[in-house]
This record gives C-alpha cells, structure tokens and sequence, in this order.
C-alpha cells in the first residue's frame, strides 16, 4: 500500500491507437475536434497521429492535416509516434506544434516484429542504432525505450522476465554506444498477456535491475485485465501510464480480431481519484470526450466509466433527500 | 502476494440476475438452455432464479417453469433467491431440484433499502429475525449473510467501514439469538463504489474483527473495477466470488441506466487461471455458454475474454511456425 504514487502522469494515445484502427471515412476535423476537447481536460501529454505509410494505416493517411488543424494548449505536450525515418521526416516538418523526442524500441516477439514492421530481431536492433544516429544528427534528445509484448505474445507465447531484462540491456548498451541517456522505459502489454501478477513480478525485477529508469506502462484490455494491471503498476509505485479516452484502439497487426485498446483513460483516472492518487484532470470533462470519441468513431466503444457515471454527484448523500421522499 | 488462494470457488449469478433485468420476452426454453449449458462447465454452483412478484420483475415471472424445465447435473448447486416468505414458499415447491438454504441480509443503504424492499432499516432486521425463525420452522439450515451496499451508495454516498462492522455484529446477534451459526458473509458492491484499496480495507477490517467468517465478494462492475477489485479480494485471501456469465445482470433498482452486471465469470476465470489459481471450470467451454448468452439477450454484453479469447491456443508458441512463415 505504502508504494502507491501520490500522483501519475498519464499519456493519452487515444486519437493515434484510435484513428489507426477506426474507419479511415472519420472527417479529419472530428479527429482534430476530439484532441482539441482532450486539451481541456488537464491531460498533459497527448500522441495525437502516427505518420506511417497511408498504405499500411490508412486512417493516419491525414496525419499531417491532423496536426495542422489541432489547437495546441500552451502546457500541454503533443507528439507523434513513427516507426522509421521517413516518418520522422514528416513529424519534423510539423516541428513547431509536437513535442518531439526519440525513442527507441524492442519487441519481445520476433514473429509479431516480422508481421509489424518485417524485420528480424538483429535487423530491428540495427535499426534502433540506425535511428539513435539520426536523432543525433537532428539535434533530437532521446527520452524513452519501449519493449513491446513484454509480458507475452500470440505469436510466441508467454515472454519470460529474464529476457525482458536482457533485452532491456541491449537498448541502454545502444543508448550508451550513442552517448545517451535513457530515463524512461515503457513496458507494453501489446497483445493483452498481462496479469496483475506479471506486472507485479516484471516491475519488481526490471526495478531491482535497473533502479534509475522511470517505468511507464502500456496496457492493452483485450482481455479484461488492463485497470487490474495497472492497480497492480500502482501498487509497485508506477507513476506513468498511457490510456485512451473510451478505450480507443487496438492494433492492426495482432492479426486478433478481438484485440481491444488500451486501458481506459477515464477508467483509470477514476481509480486513481477514488483512491487518492491524483492526475491533474477533470474526470467529468474526460468522460464527455469519451462520449464524443464514441460519436465520432459511430460505435460503442468500451470504457465503463462513461457509462456508469462517476461518483461524484452520489457523494456525501446529496441526492438522499429527493430519493428517500420519492 | 503468500495470501493469494490455491482455489475459488465461483458461484455463477448469470441467469438470475441476468434474465431479471433483461426482456421479459425471451423465451423460458432459453433461460434454461443457458442454464443447462452452465451446468456443463464446471461450475458448481449456479442461482438459477429469483422468485419475487413479477410484476416488479417480470423477467422472473417463469421462475417456476425455469426451475422445472432445466436438467440438473450431479454435484452441482442449484439455489434461488427470495425476499420474503412468499418467495421461499415458491422456492418449497422447487426443493427436490434447489439446493434450498437461508441467508439474511443487511443493506447499507436505508434509501436503497426503502426503494428496493419498501422498508426501513429496524423494519428490515425484524423481517430477518422473522425470516430465522420461519427458516428454523422449515427445518433449511442458514448459511451466510449478505451486507448489500457494502462499499457506498448512489443514494448514501460512501459507506463507512465501521457501520458495516457494526451491521455485521447486529447480523451475527440474530443468528446467535435464533441458535444458528453463520459461516458465510458477502459483501456486496451493489452499485460498484469499491475500488481495489477500499476492497482490501473492508476485507482486513472485516478479517480482524470476524475471523470466523469465511467471506465471499459480489461484485457489480458498473464502473470497470470488477476485475481489479476481484484481484485485491484475492490477494487479501477471499476464495469466493460471485460472477455472471458474460457479465450478464444489472440492478433494476439502482435507478441508474448503466448499472452493470457482475464482475464476468469467464473473465475471473481467466484471471485465476492464468495466475495458477484452481477454479474446477473449462474455461473454454466457459467462453462458448458467455456466447449463447449473447445470442440469448440480443445484445453485446460487457465480458472481455469472449471477444479477446483465451490464451490456450496461443500457449507455447503454437502456431509460431505458420506465423512466421506466412
């Protein structure tokens, strides 16, 4: 209990897992409407397109008018996700309006990488050292790793935490060799394998390893798990998480038809303010985006909050009297 | 994490409180289609009915026939639920296919309580006293009691952990008084206000004062903690939950539209499995009957494995090769 975080940061992924998934008919202004309503609520970091090839994702096929369009609000930090060069070429010519940094990354599947990005392990280290070159070249400051599939995969099945810490090495080796310093490491549940209790035991190990970088979790809900996973997180004293309003999401390439997005970002923000741990955001603003992300992709869209309400006008009675007279 | 159970035990609510809130129009050859098929997996327990006045629940208004039409599967539970004499003489009729036992029960809500049984507090202990009695007089032994709203209320706000000590001790007093001893105590999260900390709280509060009470959590998942609040039951030790197939249910009376179901067996199922915790059920199967629930109400329901699906068949890299190569 003593470990929980007295506040978390949380990143909303939200209009990139969504729109990379949903319909690519969604009129570009109702993407740009929904990351402006997200602006509102206190987030303070929001991935709001990723610029990868039309071809592969065709939703993102409008990922530069998206970032055009946005009103930035000053405090808040917008980035991007790209998967090689030529999409950091894209987010660089959109410079003035994202917050851009690198990062690099591992994933613990080969056969999910090969599908993903068709490459091999040693190619795909290869080209982190590759894009570590090129962020140097740029100027860019490099912030966060990030393993995917770190706590299984459908592909491979179960990852065991022993080489989640080897691969881990591997990238702050490459940072090392590149004269950087990683402070941040994101663990992704990316095809839903976690339970609270591999999160309990990956954080627990990956920590005692590796006692200064900052661990942020990426948890996917496919199966049910993810606000229990990230009770978990909590209760080892992670204090970073990526969510997506209304559960937005999921991804195109766990060949999975029943892969879901992330953790629900207003599911956990009420977890958290329930328990005490706060955010920085207006829990009822975030549940009226959802609502509006539900309108804009034009289906139900999973988090429970939106529809179960939060707590705060059944707080303290107040509505007692107009109820126990009825 | 040393509290965490070898095996639950489950007892699955589906069909009573999923066809109390669904249509009253699907057909009694279905409710007991679903109960038959529950009664396949393993479960070995299952409340199949409630009998309570159809014109407050007409989804129950064929509780009889229900009870009369499904096949009941040697070493396996079935109970209905009551809420006055009326409903237990129905249950009578029924006790060569019910396994017929007394509970009692406190609600934490005086408000809820006089919206959903039309009494006050004092006049709703005495109806348990009377129902001890009437109990003793059938000769059914009593075996647990049930704290509803144990964790807050729409119409009370939060519920203090000491009025539910206190309410547990006035429950234990009328068991002593009527000669009986109760074993079994539910907590009840009727309007989903709990969350995983307030969970392990009440459940060590509870533990210490009544450590001979083996407790069972019911847990409505209307604002996505289900799960999460399952999990911290676990590890406080709790080897006995309450679940719906699918999530089926929803409280008719919590005056609330997006009051959900029960935390989805199928999901706590997969939890436990997956940590290493028995449950006796084939989860599989499981998965197919939360998919005739589905067909059966018309509509999607909240369970996340059923569209996620399980991990057996991604075990051990099984279709690694077929992946990788294609």
């Amino acid at each position: 209990m003593s470990d929980l975080p007295s506040r978390i940061r949380i990143n909303e992924e939200g209009p990139r897992e969504g729109f990379q998934i949903e319909s690519p008919s969604i009129a570009t202004s109702r993407k740009i409407a929904l990351i402006d309503a997200l602006s509102d609520t206190g987030l303070r970091q929001i991935q709001v397109v990723s610029f990868v090839p039309p071809k592969n994702v065709p939703g993102m096929a409008d990922a530069d008018e998206v970032v055009a369009g946005f009103t930035p609000r000053p405090g808040v930090s917008y980035t991007a996700l790209w998967l090689n060069e030529r999409g950091l070429e894209r987010a660089l010519r959109s410079q003035h309006k994202l917050d851009l940094f690198g990062s690099i990354s591992a994933t613990m599947s080969p056969a999910f990488l090969r599908r993903n990005q068709n490459r091999s392990v040693e190619e795909d280290f290869a080209a982190q050292r590759a894009m570590l070159a090129t962020y140097r070249a740029r100027g860019l400051p490099v912030r966060k790793a990030v393993i995917a599939a770190a706590f299984g995969c459908n592909f491979e099945g179960a990852i065991a935490p022993a080489a989640v810490l080897d691969v881990i090495q591997r990238l702050l080796d490459l940072a090392e060799e590149a004269q950087v310093t990683l402070e941040d490491l994101t663990l992704a549940d990316t095809m839903a394998w976690a339970t609270p209790l591999a999160v309990q035991r990956l954080i627990g190990l990956v920590r005692e390893r590796f006692p200064d970088l900052r661990l942020s979790l990426h948890l996917h809900d496919t199966r049910g798990m993810g606000i229990a996973n990230a009770w978990a997180g909590l209760q080892m004293g992670v204090d970073s998480f990526d969510g997506t309003v209304a559960g937005l999401g999921g991804c195109p390439f766990a060949a999975h038809s029943g892969a879901a997005g992330n953790v629900c970002t207003e599911d956990l923000v009420f977890l958290c303010h329930e328990i005490g741990i706060e955010t920085g955001i207006d829990l009822d603003k975030l549940l009226e985006v959802a609502m509006l992300a539900e309108d804009i992709v034009g289906h139900p869209l999973p988090g429970s909050v939106k529809g179960g309400g939060s707590l705060t006008r059944f707080r303290a009675g107040a509505n007692r009297t107009a109820t126990t007279t009825s």
